[in-house]
């Protein structure tokens, strides 16, 4: 029995090369789907040198991924069949999603009853009050799948149909999926025959019922703002950012690495650190505290100790002047245990008086941390990079994706107290590879967005930032700018000799501000530009020092809407050079002794960089406030939910 | 033009099902293979309703994506064909993952001339000093790779031997990769032409010289600890459990959702919390710190306000008994004015004298917050449960994957102040959908591991812990065994009877201690076991009570080595009934008012579970002790590096 599966002329074309052929396979492999064997292709083609045992080996895996794959598939077929999700079994709930973003938006569904859970989006009542249309959102996908509701249905489930249009309403509902009228946005919609659970919800009390609201109200309202249209797909784009970046790295042979958020070193200086604690803690609930000493107290105690060393001298020589009276010897030895006494009685007293509101101070007046959880003083982290740094010269290329923080008194649109951060780190890589690896993975972040969030970026494009979309395909198409620190600096020059005014003047040596970073990506370039090799004096002690001794092998990746969104460089590995770079930054080389050690033994040339994670939202979405891309912003004086 | 791709009659038989080949053509779209038309199958069984237009569109689509990917395609091509590691091109390096995890462990790449990059991991000189074999370790995999270098290749790059030999001398060395002879470990070695990088590695001191060192040790030198085999085993296998877990919740459709770390709110009550403030460091600064202010000086101020308040009530009669003399009238206002310049110096000095050691305090001693960054009480998280409670009723199913925090004195080889956690939270989803996703998610894991860190866990196997693959193997292929605590109880109490002894005695209504979870997991079921419906006295107040009033939908999941690796429940979502509990368990309503929200707006079933990322990874080595699965491990006094 053959039963053949052929290819059109067209497709035969194709296959005819033997490298499409190859990548057929090898998809075939990777995806572990049935074999398929090609009798009119030359064997030879495929014929390998490898041994027959490995050949037997090669068909052992074959199997044992096909078995793996067919108990998968037949996992799959069965939830296909009744399309529930997996983990709503109980309920029996089918995602909108899994409607909505099929291949043909569910068409091929039409007749299947389903259930659907989710909240009324809105609402609208038809026929007189006989029946009610709700566009249903479960956040699965952007879109909303409507449901037709009548009269009957809602009284069976003791509840009216004004009640179940409002804004908010949880429902469960059974129903059949039926085609729409031609025209119509979507091709699909369930025609309801039973509810199984609703959620009532109050539009008079309901904080986000109004269509409307400000992006500002809705930060005060942030454990109910993932259901409105711009949060809830921001949630979508940042997670979809998320899971392209660890695919991103995973793919190129990268490790994750979980460096600490808690810190005792502010080795980079990258900013202000929030300091972690239990002293207050314990000060409040008068743990470990001693009664309050008043330095009347001390000074009392301390003429106590004066006048009992002079009973001992007068003790210890009238002892010495009659060396045979055993009682002077008892009465100076009783003496200096009194004084001993005293003098403890003193320690303690002043140790006491060094508990001022109920936190140990030292003798210098200075907090004494060794009270504290980790004995010493500890921050939460500005920067995983040093750890990075650790992992990668012993494994080679690593990544970090953590929370990372900045105390400054910052209430800008850009800056959050805390925020993500990717960091990887490459052993044997230097600033160009560091470059290209950069470029590459903002640009595999765009494409994944593009190909997995469409009807988010519709949205996004439609009500937030009509370039958005543009945006993303112009990254995902065109190579980036790179520029030398001295070039850019010459071409904002010669911008400002061509009239252009900006507020930090122009000249060799300065830091770039926000204004010119945005120049450069946004008037002169029009696209993502990479500017390197910038001034030492600007830049970190811990980068690579250039042959020409001057400037640094750093990099910062521009892109219109944002400005800087990476900033990275190949990393000092010479330990002299770093040395000598510690201490010309006045720093005390002590607290970098590991760091230092990287250097001694085994030093390899490494680099990497960090991405802001909301910096990429905001130049995915053009969003103006980073305070919208991150599910619950901190920031001076507000740390809600 | 007809070229034709056959199939076997064993693949035919697969393919005369239709949902088969259906199963084909869905693999092919998603992973956008270029186009297989199948004549021979009745094209009916494909027809779509959709119109032309958009089938044009649709085919626009396919061929879009078949450029994309031929680029992509071509480029992995050539990246294959030269083996070097993309963003290690500056340095010609090639990963030895690359080599020795290739189907055939690098055989069919012998004759190619490759560069490797990484450290010594054992040296030994041979042939009278005349050539040396060196185990380079990249990090990339678990296996070293072995590099043959004679004299001169040593003596042209300025170095000897013995120096290159020496454990933790990294390298980049170019050379021939030629098969080792039969029987040899691995089928091919680097023959070395050239050395390009040599960074020394001085054995003398160098800390982790030595082939055996202590665990205890090498917490001492976290810094340098990666390069060890076990410690670097860890590395990957972490890796490898922490993208499973993207994969799996990513693949069920679920949104990954970065909760906060810094918090303003103790809603759980799960554990002791670090406090997170600037208030010390400023102190220390004596920023915003005003001079001191003794209470003598308060007193005077007081009386001086005292006395001056007679004086104007004095002056305020003159004024008032001589209405007509002005300059009475301009005494007395003169008077009220010194009043108040009185009073606002005693309200400045008693605002003065609220600070103590540099840190404002209220009236009434304690603490004042409004001072601090986030103008409250601020901690480390420890759960992102809430903040996901509010997205998964939102976006229906999310997962955190995070660091958490206790600020708990424990010293144990179980606990760490900073940890990783994972928890999903879904809505229209009970006690049993969450079960599901529990055991399937740690199957996915396990299975993971299995198929991506085999030399890992081969290493781990032999060095650690001899159960460990057959325990994830276990896991992998034996549904878990579902009890309730009742039935829990039962099993124990029968053990008890028959001799069985635990230090906490065991009757309904006890937390299970670890001893009776480990027993139940290790010595009754000997597999994983989840016990579900727990007393609800024993149980956190927002699970959901069941209808018998006295248990609530919990569950935990026990494993053998570890005990409970996971805790979740199903969530309370009547308002009702959560605002009772909260009641009932003395805690006041207000700080929960949101979380009160979702139950009041649209409430829906919900359940959720969290997963202590470290455990997971104990359970999967068989390792001892927590600090040693994760980088950079936290603990009282402890926050090196």
């Amino acid at each position: 029995m053959q039963s053949a599966v052929r290819f059109s002329s067209q497709e035969a074309l194709r296959f005819a090369s033997c490298r499409t052929f190859r990548s057929v396979l090898k998809c075939r492999r990777e995806h572990r789907l049935v074999p398929v064997h090609c009798t009119s292709h030359p064997s030879t083609n495929m014929a390998t040198e490898a041994p027959r045992a490995a050949e037997l080996a090669n068909e052992v895996e074959v199997l044992k991924a096909q078995v793996a794959q067919l108990e998968l598939s037949l996992k799959q077929k069965e939830q296909e069949l009744n399309l529930v999700h997996p983990y709503s079994q109980s309920y029996g709930k089918t995602s909108i999603a899994t409607i909505l973003c099929s291949a043909d938006q569910g068409r091929s569904l039409v007749g299947r009853s389903l259930r659907l859970g989710g909240w009324v989006k809105t609402g609208r009542e038809a026929g007189a009050g006989a029946f009610a249309f709700l566009e249903l959102n479960d956040g699965s996908t952007f879109d909303s799948l409507q449901v037709m509701l009548n009269k009957e249905v809602a009284e069976a489930a003791g509840t009216a149909l004004n009640k179940l249009s409002a804004t908010g309403t949880s429902i469960l509902v059974e129903g059949e999926l039926v085609a729409t009228p031609e025209g119509t946005k979507q091709a699909v919609e369930l025609k309801a025959t039973k509810l199984h659970h609703v959620g009532a919800c109050d539009a008079a009390t309901y904080a986000i019922a109004k269509k409307k609201t400000s992006f500002e109200f809705l930060r005060e309202k942030m454990h109910l703002r993932p259901r409105t249209n711009t949060i809830g797909a921001v949630a979508r784009i940042r997670n979809a950012l998320a899971y392209a970046t660890h695919k991103f790295f995973q793919e190129n042979g990268f490790l994750y690495v979980h460096t600490p958020v808690i810190t005792a070193s502010d080795c980079e200086g990258a900013g202000e650190m929030f300091q972690i604690t239990t002293l207050l803690s314990k000060a409040e609930k008068g743990e470990d505290r001693p009664p309050a000493m008043s330095p009347e107290k001390i000074a009392e105690l301390k003429a106590k100790v004066s006048a009992q060393g002079a009973v001992v001298k007068a003790a210890k020589e009238a002892a010495a002047a009659d060396k045979e009276d055993k009682s002077l010897a008892s009465k100076r030895d009783e003496e200096i245990s009194a004084l001993q006494r005293a003098k403890d009685e003193l320690v303690k007293a002043e140790d006491n008086a060094r508990w001022i509101a109920g936190i140990k101070h030292t003798a210098d007046g200075d907090i004494d941390y060794t009270e504290d959880f980790f004995g010493k003083k500890a921050y939460l982290t500005v920067s995983g990079q040093l750890q990075g740094e650790y992992y990668a010269c012993a494994l080679s290329n690593i990544y970090t994706f953590g929370p990372t923080f900045r105390a400054e008194m910052s209430f800008t649109a850009r800056h959050l107290a805390e925020f993500w951060m990717i960091e990887p780190e490459m052993a044997f890589c230097d600033i160009h590879d560091d470059m290209r690896c950069a470029e590459d993975y903002v640009r595999y972040c765009c494409k994944y967005l593009l190909d997995h969030c469409q009807s988010d970026m519709d949205f996004i494009t439609k009500m937030i930032d009509n370039t958005a979309v543009d945006r993303l395909k112009q990254v995902v198409s065109t190579p980036f700018k790179k520029i030398t620190y001295t070039e850019a600096i010459e071409l904002l020059e010669k911008s400002v000799a061509g009239g252009k005014k900006f507020e930090y003047p122009v000249s060799w040596g300065i830091d770039l501000a926000t204004e010119h970073e945005r120049y450069i990506t946004e008037e002169i370039f029009k696209q993502p530009v990479i500017v390197y090799n910038y001034p030492k004096e600007i830049k970190a002690f811990y980068m690579k020092l250039n042959e020409d001794g001057k400037t640094v092998a750093a990099m910062d990746v521009l892109v219109p809407k944002v400005g800087e969104l990476i900033g990275g460089s190949q990393r000092e590995d010479s330990y002299e050079v770093l040395e000598r770079r510690i201490k010309e930054g006045g720093m005390d080389p002590v607290p970098y002794e590991g760091y230092l050690d990287l250097r001694k033994y085994g030093s390899v040339p490494h680099s990497g960089f960090g991405l802001g994670f909301e910096r990429l939202i905001l130049f995915s979405t053009g969003l103006d406030n980073i305070r919208e891309v991150i599910p619950f912003p901190r920031w001076p004086g507000n740390a809600l939910y």
